[in-house]
């Protein structure tokens, strides 16, 4: 089956255009998409240049392409539609109602969402990234500086989590993996339990989590499948036992589970 | 002055409609926003409080709020426009003009885009992560399976840009800091040179690198201005010479980065 061609054009990143372009485009699940980011097109020669692109690839496959645009000045938007391909203008349907309704027109700025950088922006995601590598797998428990701290087995999906929040959010996240000591005392450390509304707990299925250690330590008894159940088995009880807010990441992309983390502990907090 | 109370609701995690709704208000530069994220409405009951909330927090600030919408299901969306907000609904412009196309019809499934986690992805951003770890600072100077390598002096950015590139696109990307030694010596230790078509070079203006620097170890010599320019001066030299590509961080956000970064090393690959 020929797939059909789908072009992310903008004059930034391209990062807008690719997410929104995904989320539609994963709602018609029988159709094969073969998708390409043109990022940086911010000139009327890359707009042309793209629009030729965008045509040629049109020609060859023999579908019609569909663009997903997100450059914001309106003639690179027109040169780029001459392409002849299906054009989904992002931001186009809401302008006229925005302006009308706060009474202000818009300026267009090329770049502008993600180009102007705010120091004070960079400095807290890079300090929040700092902040989760230093505070990752129990490295520096002292967690007093923590707006998240996560707990879970090894290998229960804390550290991609706690970079995500960094990164994307700019929160200082820290995890504490829990030890064999830990669940076989059936109780926090003291150090977390001081922390008790910040806390989360990650858990995954036995078997999962099998795959990912044998991965990480193949052959060694951490990876089998008794230990896996005993440790998953130990922690929940002990996450119930505790009340703590209770997450599987088995079936969890790190977005939805970033999200839940927040939800459950009423961080309100800007995406970057 | 009043901010204009904007709400990103979705049925997933928020992120998609977060995103474009970010990039759609910051052209309008001169009104204020207070925006809050209502993830996962995925019921009627959940669409009827969200609705609730958005009615009330418009009534108390007198002026009606934005709602821009990701949720699929179009009985919940029409809850939510009860409560009387300018709707802003992102996948619907382009639905009409997708079926015509395509000449099939959307499967709406409620969180989809973020919702079912292809195991494949999880695992490659997952890996990614990790290897971003194990290749962080020179900790592992075996550079043989990474698809990206970062080089820069202490605090230019490799990190935090690394650990983009594998959570958001599952890249492998590892990182080298350029030690007074190689700065001396005015060359690439050998070891990179091997590499010489996935280097990427990363600079910063001296003054922002100091501020950097300074923060982590405060009153040393490493964090001095004439240090700072020494090594930055060194660094570029180098690079010129190697003929490496090259970007400044300065006044570049970390999604800028890791795009130029794959533009310029000619990698595509798709956004989690």
């Amino acid at each position: 089956m020929t797939k059909r061609r789908v072009f992310y054009i903008s004059d930034g990143t391209g990062i807008t255009a690719e997410t929104i372009g995904h989320s539609v485009l994963t709602q018609f699940g029988g159709v094969e998409f073969e998708t390409t980011r043109l990022p940086f097109v911010d000139s009327m020669d890359k707009a042309r240049e793209a629009a030729e692109r965008v045509r040629k690839e049109g020609e060859e496959s023999g579908l019609r392409p569909i663009v997903v645009n997100t450059v914001i000045d309106p003639e690179m938007s027109l040169l780029i539609s001459d392409s002849g391909a299906l054009m989904l203008d992002v931001f186009a349907p809401f302008i006229a109602p925005l302006e009308l309704e706060l009474g202000t027109k818009r300026q267009p700025r090329v770049g502008q969402a993600h180009g102007l950088v705010n120091f004070q922006e960079y400095e807290s995601r890079i300090n929040a990234t700092n902040y989760a590598l230093s505070h990752d797998d129990g490295i520096d428990p002292n967690f007093n500086d923590s707006e998240v701290i996560l707990v879970g087995v090894s290998r229960s999906g804390k550290t991609p989590t706690c970079l995500y929040l960094a990164l994307q959010f700019g929160i200082r996240a820290g995890n504490y993996p829990l030890t064999p000591d830990d669940l076989e005392q059936g109780e926090l450390p003291q150090k977390l339990l001081a922390h008790r509304q910040r806390l989360f707990a990650l858990t995954i299925d036995p078997i999962r989590l099998r795959q990912v250690r044998e991965i990480r330590k193949p052959g060694s008894r951490y990876a089998t499948l008794d230990q896996c159940r005993y440790e998953v088995a130990e922690a929940e009880k002990l996450f119930k036992r505790e009340r703590l807010p209770v997450l599987s990441t088995t079936h969890t992309s790190i977005e939805e589970i970033a999200s839940k983390v927040l939800q459950a502990l009423g961080i309100q907090r800007h995406l970057f």
